[in-house]
């Protein structure tokens, strides 16, 4: 019997990829079967570990002796791989447990009662992928345990779905990239996908993870690993689906999980210092830049072409993916011009007009003079080059000599360079690869990668702290809300609570008019009329006071003096827990359209005060802000103090479910928190 | 010599696409000239006309004889192909107009004297393609005057950049598509881009039209030419630059030209019938699936994959491509359960869950349902079919029955199948193709290419009349342009025109309060504080008066009721005239941060009230119009009326070159035009 594997030691999942022997249980000799395609893969690293086939009824299969049942086989398995029909995984692994196995890949599907052998495997201390994996790769230590073919490579892929994984292996391998580890983790039984992506950051084979996740689930933990994976070096490009009602739907009927939203998934990629990309196809040509080049400083390419068409698509589909194309400085525009003919562009795109044709080393001195002129992050070349010696075999050397000289470029600088080729493949393209060059045959691959790798430098991660818990002591009601927001130091108007028409009209001597009242008990005060607005004299704040009272009863009046000040700009913070990735802070335009444009930015909560300033910033109404249309600026630092506060209360007291200030009204004088929400854990607290 | 080309003639352009003979000046013997490939090319038509070469030095050329001038053929040739030096072009063009040719084909670039050649040519009746074109192609006549290889196919290029048209040839052959015709316009000395479409309306070969253009002069005309390709079975796939700063910059620098807005480009697309691509990827991935596949009645999509992961990934880029998955209806999924395993997903997306693997004939059994149900649009497949008889050989047999099953389905449904497959290439592949069903390597490609295919199903052009010109006798100022609009039956408040304080107190008596007071002979109005709102009585409006006198003098003063319905939405409604498209419409969200939204849809003009309605529906904001919030909907009606009428009024009066109205406040009740802006052709009417 091998040992219990110790679930919080590091090596934790060794059997998972080296096992030192394997047993198949459902081994067959039919190809339509997956019990054939794992005995065969297993059988690929015979040399390095024992490997025994399991088959109820056949003494051979492909041509290996095969043994009838676990207790058949000579010695304990580290790993027993089950492709066995449901309804016999119960029995297999109750065997299994027995002859000591700790480790199981359940490749099987359709498995339901799942917590019954989670609890078996707990008490034997014992592991489990799957079930309704597709198998485990890893290239280094010869274990094939999947469907499909793998080439060896730097990408690490932990996928929920099996196929979906693959799908990424094969484009990976008809991209010139391979597979360093391949993990299907299922239904997640047992072994989840954080541990997997965990073990894959002391795992050197791996550059570049690929994660493919339905539900995000312990999500937070899940940042603080995809964090690590980037603090050792390893970029995570995340494929997620929740994008649509269709897709929510489907996981829904799939898996019975709820999507994340998915801007709060692209919030925990920011905070991980991931990227998120669409589709496989998307995932792999990331990859490919990634594999070679260094991620870009800024956003500023600039694009190079020997044609003016192709320089202007270019220019385009880089603007439409948030990457800049800056016109150059007068210098730089005479710097290129010298080296040009007469006529050709050169303040971005450049447009070689002919140079590159008549010298073809003029690809390469553009693009140096383009890197070291500190005005641009990266630079595109789009056209030709790749072709010259396809079509013309005696320019071959000649193209060479500029690829080698481009690969100085790339090796000396930290501007990546990047290149759409029209040739499919040819030996300068060949070369450029090798030269540490990502080369793509669609301009819009070749930016759509370099605006991913961007998005990776401007996000490398933030701290997500564990955070000290305090109890902010959140009661019911607007007034309690007011005294919260007064204690995170969020400017609330002076106000007072009121019960009576007399304590009313004594709030009227202190404050200043014109007043509000409000039903403060009520948590849609607007929706049943419980607010007024205007009140110009005590009188009025009495009458209407009355008038509310003989409609709504007793209950926590509260007056306000209203914010009279000009120059306003309404917003709404917003702060709360999420299912999966815990505390949330949002920002967002407001007013009553607000929902019209849906002009709001989230991140993982706490954030300090450039994050919190990244959210403004990143607001299409930011120009609002700035001034719009000769109005003054804004306080906007007084707009980050409460976003700052936000994320802080609702990420120190875990009974505060969620908290809205809505809206907050910034003039140049300042923010004011003119109405709020807090909704604790037991319901919301002002019903 | 041959006879004059008489330019209004159907065929005016047969010498370009099949010539009896040509002459290549300045072939050459080295294949890094243009000359050399030319040569070449023209060569390999020499079974079906007379090719002669001219080279003033050399003997022979690729081992043909060659001629040392032009007067040294032995018969004048049809079309003279110049690979000459740019300053060579005028005595070779004299020289060969002497000798009677009539049409040339200019390869050279850097021509700079261009009017004095176009003189020269118009004289003589004799046209020029070029220069700076590529080259010509055409399939049908193995007419290849042009760099690079062409397959046949049924792809007509036309294209103002010959690289990126090469481009184009170059991807389409990549996917198993083919060029009929190509024709590199180049800087359109005499040729236009125009002229060569209206030769493809009757060309059999050609029944994709790939259109690159930097610049539209003309455009009003182009898109005639478009929709009558498109009433001739032909699809337009456009490719255009200006949607950044770069291009526009480049475009500038390139051929001294204009970009059109983009948003100007995309009206002209849905007037004339086409759809405009942002790549030549993107181009060839619809032209894929236009060579093979009908276009889609309607947006909505049925996903139906074997794993849930890539359905999800499917729907969300669906989404993102404004084509809609909806939940199938009650009955259908029941229909669809009855098909698959217990949990399959049959809501759509659709998972197989297995039964795919368990009998491979589900794949087309549910399409067929699918198709049958009147609930979608199109059919899409995505993951492993094609895969099978790759994978294991035993299923390769039934793996090709379900492709001739769905084959059926293609063929006898007007809705659409397309497949994202997982295999690069297996006989299922070819066989889908062969059977008219599109096939694709990546989701998203496949999806991109059904949701440009419902934009062409969506706009099948409209008919652009040349309008019967009237003069709506527009003059100057505020007053004139309320006048105006009551001319064209758009509502505009009571009003009265005063030039004294006697004259405004008494259009206080004839008008209801409260009062707007307007400096009505400025342009702008509000940014001179030349507009006073909320006037309550006589007194106000007479103080108004005198006060906004003594500050901007005499002059035409506007009286006016101000709007004080209820539940109303400000939006304005241009119309101007474009220099390359005539006659354009606009309708937007108004209000103070209307240009932050920047939420507008503009159509080439005239539109009718179907047009305009959906100009209407294109709006984001759109369901302010519904009602927002509780508010009752607003006269939607009403405000078509608006638009149809500005349309109708700039493209009758040339004199018209700019009409604002801004805003137009429509409420339940109406729309009424509140303030006004006419400009005419010699400048702002109301300076």
């Amino acid at each position: 019997m091998l040992s219990p594997i110790d679930r919080t030691r590091p090596g934790a999942l060794r059997a998972f990829r080296d096992p030192r022997s394997v047993a198949v249980v459902g081994a067959s000799d039919n190809p339509a079967k997956w019990g054939y395609w794992i005995a065969q893969g297993a059988l690929r690293g015979a040399h390095r570990r024992d490997v025994w086939l399991v088959n109820r009824s056949a003494d051979q299969v492909q041509g290996h002796p095969a043994h009838p049942s676990m207790s058949a086989l000579p010695k304990t398995p580290e790993l027993v791989v089950l492709c066995v029909p449901a309804a016999h995984v119960d029995a297999v692994v109750e065997d299994a447990l027995e002859r000591g196995v700790r480790a199981f890949l359940a490749i099987t599907s359709g498995v339901t009662d799942c917590s019954r052998i989670r609890e078996r495997l707990a008490s034997a201390g014992a592991r489990l992928v799957g079930p309704n994996s597709l198998g485990l790769f890893d290239a280094d230590t010869d274990l094939q345990l999947a469907w499909g073919h793998f080439e060896a490579g730097e990408i690490g892929i932990v996928s929920q779905s099996g196929q979906l994984g693959s799908e990424i292996a094969n484009l990976a391998a008809r991209a010139g990239l391979g597979v360093s580890r391949f993990v299907s983790v299922g239904n997640q039984l047992d072994v989840r996908a954080k541990e997997v992506l965990e073990d894959l950051i002391d795992h050197d084979s791996t550059k570049i993870v690929a994660l493919y996740l339905e539900s995000f689930d312990g999500g937070r933990d899940l940042v603080r690993t995809v964090r690590r994976l980037r603090e050792a070096g390893k970029h995570t490009l995340v494929l997620a689906t929740g994008a649509s009602e269709g897709s929510k739907r489907l996981a829904a009927s799939h898996t019975g999980s709820m999507t994340s939203a998915i801007d709060v998934v692209d919030a925990a990629c920011r905070a991980a210092g991931a990227v998120r990309v669409r589709t496989p196809t998307e995932l792999v040509e990331v990859a490919r830049f990634l594999s070679v080049a260094e991620l870009p400083a800024g956003a500023r390419v600039a694009v190079v072409s020997d044609s003016g068409g192709q320089g202007g698509v270019a220019a385009d589909v880089a603007g439409g993916l948030g990457l800049d194309t800056p016109a150059f400085s007068p210098q730089l525009q005479r710097v290129l011009a010298d080296l040009l003919p007469a006529g050709a562009s050169v303040a971005n795109p450049i447009d070689l007009a002919g140079a590159g044709e008549a010298d073809l080393m003029t690809y390469a001195v553009i693009c140096e003079r383009l890197a070291a002129s500190g005005e641009v992050d990266a630079v595109l070349l789009s056209g030709y080059l790749g072709c010259y010696g396809e079509d013309t075999p005696a320019l071959a050397g000649q193209e060479l000599a500029v690829v080698d000289r481009l690969a100085l470029l790339a090796r000396n600088t930290h501007v990546p360079l990047v290149v759409h080729t029209m040739s499919a493949a040819s030996a300068a393209l060949t070369r450029m690869w090798e030269h540490g060059i990502p080369t793509f045959p669609a301009v819009e691959s070749a930016l759509r990668a370099l605006a991913r790798a961007r998005h990776l430098s401007a996000h490398p991660g933030r701290d997500l702290e564990r955070p000290v818990f305090r109890s902010l002591e959140v009661r019911p009601g607007y007034w309690a809300a007011r005294d919260l927001l007064d204690r995170m130091g969020v400017p609330v108007p002076p106000g007072a609570r009121v019960n009576t028409i007399g304590e009313a009209r004594a709030a009227a001597e202190v404050l200043r008019a014109p007043f509000v009242l409000k039903a403060g008990w009520l948590t849609h005060k607007s929706e049943h009329d419980g607010v007024v607005l205007g009140l110009r004299s005590a009188d009025e704040l009495a009458d209407a006071f009355a008038r509310m009272h003989r409609r709504l009863g007793d209950g926590e009046y509260v007056v306000e003096e209203q914010d009279e000040r000009s120059d306003v700009v309404e917003l709404l913070v917003g702060a709360r827990r999420d299912r999966d990735f815990g505390p949330l802070v949002t920002v967002g335009s407001g007013g009553t359209e607000a929902e019209l444009w849906r002009d709001v930015r989230t991140e993982i909560a706490p954030v300090d005060r450039e994050t919190a300033g990244a959210m403004v910033d990143a607001l299409h109404s930011r120009p609002l802000l700035a001034g719009w249309r000769g109005r003054p600026g804004v306080d906007v630092p007084a707009l980050v103090d409460v976003i700052v506060a936000a994320s802080a209360a609702v990420t120190a007291d875990p009974v505060l479910a969620e908290l809205e200030i809505n809206p907050v009204r910034v003039s140049p004088a300042g923010a004011l928190a003119v109405d709020a929400l807090a909704i604790t854990d037991d319901g919301e607290t002002d019903r």
